[in-house]
């Protein structure tokens, strides 16, 4: 019986990656620290993090069949070798988005915004798993995650920039930049 | 900051619903119990349970503009005095489910299955409150509740006979069929 795959993120002195720097780009910040540990498997938050944030990956809630066989084509794998800089950004949207019905926010992802081929466009440099946090309870709704190599951080700060212009992006309530140097 | 409700069914000697029935539709069974007490809020299953199911309510995943409108004009509100039948179905599908794509998903739950019109015309008789299992790592992916008068039941067997038929049910794994009466 195959789940879908958890994953925690515990900042704090410890961890596999060091935090280079925490941007609040929308809403309340979170606190500041040193290091992120990443744990997959079982919810688990490390003891003595100044903060913890659990998700879940799973199956797809916009992409459609065209676009995932294209992204099947071109997605990397997470942990290359080069990939040393990551990047933690989790978000939170609005009430007034998770209200719409299934084709409101998918025109507004994509048909309006572009969200899907926008990322594609920055395949296989950037490495990229979505978590879902919104059903835990948590105080994000995604957890979303990056890796590329550090020749990559202009065009991954590209597609930040080209993403957070977008109409979806108006609903996004909270969103912090966490950016990352794998240890 | 208001999320998804909560919402845990734990099945034992003790509930405000009697258990009329258990019936196992597919797959595996659920342990046999006499009552169900049903706890919103905090997830919360009942001390000495026999079995407790943990759900999440929230956005709709292939319900579309017109639809939502539609529904939300002839959904009954749970709760309703006469209503004093109820039935908890928790389901689960297969990973070939799951692999789909979002509009090979919505094809195959309404193009192909009619799910969403059918609901339609079975209300304003069955209030219904479909709840999110998959995320939390529960055996269910859905716990779906119907309340319902006793003159109605033979229309909520017709209305579970007709979806029981379609194209969407081949991908349910696993779905018990907990009937009940509130006490």
């Amino acid at each position: 019986m195959p789940s879908p795959a958890r994953v925690t993120f515990s900042a704090g002195s410890a961890g596999n990656y060091q935090i280079d720097s925490m941007l609040t780009v929308t809403g309340e910040p979170l606190p500041a620290a040193t290091r992120l540990h990443v744990h997959e498997g079982a919810w688990q938050p490390a003891p003595g993090a100044v903060w913890s944030l659990l998700g879940v990956s799973g199956h797809v809630r916009y992409v459609e069949h065209a676009e995932k066989q294209r992204l099947a084509g071109v997605t990397p794998a997470l942990g290359r070798p080069e990939a040393t800089r990551a990047a933690l950004i989790p978000i939170r949207k609005s009430e007034a988005w998770w209200n719409l019905a299934q084709d409101e926010r998918r025109a507004i992802l994509e048909s309006q915004s572009q969200h899907i081929a926008l990322g594609l466009r920055y395949l296989p440099a950037i490495a990229r798993r979505l978590s879902h946090s919104r059903e835990l309870g948590e105080p994000f709704d995604f957890l979303t995650w990056f890796e590329y190599a550090p020749e990559h951080g202009a065009l991954f700060d590209e597609l930040l920039h080209a993403l957070r212009l977008t109409e979806e992006w108006r609903y996004v309530e909270r969103e912090v930049d966490v950016r990352l140097t794998r240890l």
